[in-house]
């Protein structure tokens, strides 16, 4: 099934374009949790916690989103976590699309391998990850392979302080030629995605001008920020189109041991803020 | 020690500016060593592969740079694959620099994450990284944090087909930047380094004039066309500043059971092609 289809639909059954970012912080994780430092222990926490915070909110969201360098910290081990996350939510959630957002980005020949990693057969093979234009199109093409079944997110106006710096002059073009290399799906959408921050309401408003058919995942809503009314503003009439990651606000949002209630109140509120109907 | 100490006393002791490449491709390793397909036993292989290429090598080379991706297509175990490689060379060639070819760049917090993972004290902590600058000072700066003591190397203009595609526009502001940001070892030489393509030798003068004190490393040499001596051309006349990647044409000389000669007599020959004395 073209990815587009496959979000689509469960967009439409949970009713949300909300991700549950998996950014797990040790500094940040209820203290009751942290039975143990040693790397092997952490990736055992960061998993239990990973797991239990997708069985909160799996009724909220459609999808989520690993983030693999919170994870890499750990080594290998904190990699083997990533891979029973993903098993995990297989088994348990088969609905929800799992994406890693991962930024990788090299020559061909090695995009290649990080393409196969990562949206490949194998036991990190995800439905979606989001990757680095900085090499051009021979650096992209080994992802896009893997579509339209799989998705791709491009990095294309980040959110951070500094995401000006180099992007302000090339980040239009980028976003354009996204646009092009994207197949479109059954309902109209690409398997392409373009990550534009959503810290500048301006940008992300541009990015749908340059990008009409193309999915935008735009992270800095909550604690960096940005406001889900600018994102909710470029989605299409069909509800499709955006992609709002949820991370911090939800994964900490208590830190007792009724964190997971708290995680779905905060959740519930977000859920709230953006249903479709 | 400074990072840029360390690796001048490895480049004067081995009179080479060398660095092994280890990007393990399945299909081009020998056939006798393919004994098993199973995702373990190919970590396994890649493992024995990587450490008898460094002993075949060690004393032609300042370092080792690992090619991550190779390694994470096969998951967490091949990750573990290069955690072992890292403890072997520590043990075995403590002398070698080693640098982890990640490419790895995101916002702040997710870089500290990975900085910690790269350039800190776990398993997969090495002396030297690669980064994407696409995100801008802040996403560079949790890297830079882990200096002077380690090196990172900052892609800035690259060797790919499409590198230029959106790099041209930026590619000298970058060079400059990293040039402002590295501080100076005892010799004189940043713990900043560039990544600049070898296949366009005017871009390798470019770097130099732009980056007078940071590193070049220098990749395309041999099987991507780069000529050697355009390289070398930029070097100090103190014999450093640049290093060359090396990794197909050694690691691939043979693929019969003399594969590591094979691969001996490849480094020999292109050592020879470098030494400064």
């Amino acid at each position: 099934m073209h990815f587009s289809d496959k979000l689509a639909a469960v967009i439409k059954a949970k009713n949300s374009c909300l991700m549950l970012g998996l950014d797990p912080n040790w500094e940040k994780l209820p203290v009751h949790l942290k039975i143990g430092d040693s790397l092997q222990q952490k990736a055992d926490i960061y998993e239990t916690f990973c797991t239990d915070m997708i069985g909160a909110c799996a009724d909220k969201v459609c999808g989520v989103k690993i983030q693999m360098g919170y994870f890499e910290a750990l080594g290998s081990v904190g990699v083997k976590a990533v891979e029973n996350i993903i098993a995990f939510t297989r088994k348990n959630h088969k609905e929800l699309i799992i994406m890693i957002d991962a930024k990788r980005g090299d020559i061909g020949s090695t995009c290649a391998a990080y393409a196969k990693a990562y949206l490949g057969n194998g036991p990190l093979g995800a439905d979606s990850v989001t990757v680095h234009p900085f090499l051009g199109a021979d650096g992209l093409e080994p992802f896009y392979a893997y579509g339209p079944k799989k998705g791709v997110f491009v990095l294309v106006k980040t959110s951070n302080p500094s995401g000006s710096q180099y992007q302000a002059s090339i980040y239009e073009q980028i976003a354009k030629d996204v646009e092009v290399a994207g197949k479109r799906g059954k309902n109209g959408w690409s398997y392409l995605g373009a990550v534009v921050g959503a810290t500048n309401g301006d940008e992300i408003a541009q990015a749908r001008s340059l990008m009409p058919s193309t999915w935008v995942l735009a992270p800095g809503v909550g604690a960096q920020g940005g406001k889900i009314e600018d994102v909710l503003a470029i989605r299409g009439k069909d509800g499709l189109g955006v992609l709002i990651p949820v991370s911090r606000s939800v994964l900490y949002a208590g830190n007792g041991e009724d964190y997971l209630e708290a995680a779905q109140v905060e959740i519930e509120q977000l859920w709230e803020s953006q249903k479709i109907n």
